[in-house]
């Protein structure tokens, strides 16, 4: 198929402005957005996003996940479309672009094609996956997840939030439960712009990530166990330290994420210690390893180190010890021909650009198993994001968006 | 002053049963107590323990802090008191002894001395301090503190629990506030019985710690700030985990404690990350450093070596750290005519003894500053307290007794 001349180009004030207005529904309470999943802000960003791919001569489609399709034909009747899109469900404390860059930026694609009278020859569909974010309903991509098949609609309808309220009875509450089967759509290709959510991009002056990889993602709950006793009265060979065990835990995790470099990490966000309490010696400590990398060989080996490493250290104090994988996927590497088609579009706007590895999940990695999919990343200030403070300049979504009309309409193919 | 004779004894099962009475005030949910300092359960165990003194010819004073002072006559009214006793409030989960066993171990001397009709030269007051343990109005021994001159009165009164009550209000609404000034009392000697609440008796099958010291205590808060990043979207290199740090500090602890053996101890029992997300490198640690040591020079160089340390460690991660010493007290050495009454006592009557030192802090060692003062420990099973399943045997509390009468009469001179 025929390249897109390089000045051919989304309007980013238009851009902007339709990220600004959405950014008004469920507002947060510092300056970002609180539109959770299945709210009745959630509902109220999605008509909005329905009355403008209207405006712009798409029909939409939905799902029995929620999952919205806005298609905009192409020339030839039995082509299957090539999907853009991310999602509108922010956290609760969440940003203004953490999704809603992806999904308005693929709606911009139409925008622009309709300025100048340009078609494609497969249809376009703007997409707008449900629950992408998983606070109110954990697993986060959820949806994209049904769709490709991870998890069953059954077992998602049932998943509770925090006040017991079930996703498919919440979902027919805001009135966005579809009949259309869920999975039931082709695609040619599927390309997610979203931005970076790390500080790669921004560090480097580059304007564009070209996303190759999403990292594989290991979560294990480490349980070590020892013995609460006064902090004063316990001599130091009599003492069963299970904080002090975790301490040499974290640095094992640290060593062996450095030995993988350069793209494995690792670390725990997670630590609870109890009792807590200044002068008891922790008797229990819990806490999350998250490893990741975008080589499936390497996370096994990073796992499997780190498990006999950590029973070595509990042998040792004489402290007790359980792992328990809690959480995972395996790498994503992204599709060669669109891969190709993000970083030839980069190239050809004269934007710059560098390889990245996902760091975080997309719906884009469920969408990878069943059709060629790429993701297109754009700069986020000090790679601030699930942060009300979470920023972007106009000129680097304006950019992410150019790479991805690009993309796709390479991809859809331009009718001379 | 001639030594009691070694068939002086008290009575174990009038102790045991005045300890299990007691604990009926203020029954904890797990077999222990909940008699917290100035509730109506306090109010309710100070109601029985003056009945029972007042029963043993006593008579009660009562300071403006509500310190308690069974006063049992001696024949030289001219005589400064022999002082005994410790704390009758209770951690809100604590056990039937802390404390508890010290004030009705000094009660069950004068029943005994009733029981044989012995006269002392020296009056003995029976004493119960006000919030001992400080868990419902910090710090701990404030009562003790105030006698000893430590904090003044106009400070405790003004210390709020968590529901905002005033100590002295407090103090007032139970009934308990006496008239007489705090502190105005002089002493002869004090001793104070308690548990060890640490296992080193019980490991080493002793009846009796001969208690030598009060270990000093440094409590530094530790606040190591780095950066919130995402856990998978940021690269090892660009990584500002507070939580490596703090790990990396911990272990820095224990090194110090045991290049100071034997006696120099240190841990950290507080610590809280932030945000304490799975997938959130922690970008601020909160941590309490626990150092005791019963050698003033050990907790001075233990502390310049954490300060010294921990700075390096978050320099070279590129880490902020503020270390703010949050508590603490000097080491104490007891008295040593005191200490030699207590061994000379547990000798006597065939007990098995060993030097302690004592890693929790008591009102000992306030008195102390006051009036020459010494300590008898008795064992608790595996070292356990502040906890409801604390527990001793009615052996061991009969031979920390029979150790306390031996050495409480010595020093006040039995009247031959």
């Amino acid at each position: 198929m025929a390249a897109p001349a390089s000045n051919l180009r989304i309007n980013g004030d238009r851009l902007w402005d339709s990220l600004m207005e959405m950014a008004q529904i469920g507002p947060g309470v510092a300056g970002g957005n609180n539109r959770q999943t299945l709210t009745d802000e959630d509902g109220e960003g999605r008509h909005l996003f329905q009355k403008w791919c209207e405006a712009a001569g798409c029909t939409m489609g939905l799902d029995q996940m929620g999952n919205m399709f806005a298609r905009f034909e192409g020339t030839d009747p039995d082509a299957l479309p090539v999907y853009v899109g991310s999602h509108l469900d922010t956290q609760p404390t969440g940003g203004k672009y953490d999704g809603v860059l992806g999904v308005l930026g693929g709606l911009e694609i139409i925008r622009s094609l309709n300025d100048l009278g340009i078609k494609t020859r497969h249809p376009i569909v703007v997409t707008n996956w449900t629950n992408e974010e998983g606070t109110r309903y954990a697993p986060a991509m959820l949806a994209s997840g049904v769709f490709a098949g991870v998890h069953t609609q059954e077992w998602a309808y049932g998943i509770e939030d925090a006040e017991g309220l079930k996703f498919g009875d919440e979902l027919a509450r805001i009135g966005w439960r579809g009949d259309e089967e869920v999975g039931a759509r082709k695609m040619h290709a599927f390309f997610e712009l979203h931005i970076e959510q790390g500080p790669i991009l921004e560090a480097e002056g580059k304007e564009i990530g070209v996303v190759t990889h999403g990292q594989g993602l290991s979560w294990t709950q480490v349980t070590v166990t020892g013995k609460d006793s006064h902090t004063g009265s316990t001599p130091m060979p009599m003492r069963k330290n299970a904080g002090l065990g975790m301490a040499k835990m974290l640095q094992l995790v640290d060593d062996i994420a450095w030995s993988h470099k350069p793209d494995a990490v690792g670390a725990a966000g997670h630590i609870d210690v109890f009792p807590n309490s200044r002068n008891v010696i922790p008797g229990k400590v819990v806490f999350t390893v998250d490893f990741r990398s975008p080589i499936l060989a390497t996370m096994e080996d990073m796992e499997q180190q780190f498990d006999k490493g950590a029973r070595e250290i509990a042998a040792e104090m004489g402290l007790g010890i359980e792992l328990e994988k809690v959480g995972g996927f395996d790498p994503v590497t992204f599709d060669e021909d669109c891969v190709s088609a993000v970083r030839n579009a980069a190239e050809r706007l004269g934007y710059s650009h560098r390889n990245l590895i996902s760091g975080a999940g997309h719906d884009a990695c469920w969408i990878n198993k069943l059709a060629p999919t790429a993701m297109v990343m754009c700069p986020c200030v000090d790679g601030l994001s699930h942060n009300e403070a979470e920023d972007i300049s106009k000129e680097w979504a304006t950019a992410g968006a150019d790479v991805l009309l690009h993309a796709v309409v390479e991809t859809a193919g331009i009718v001379e």
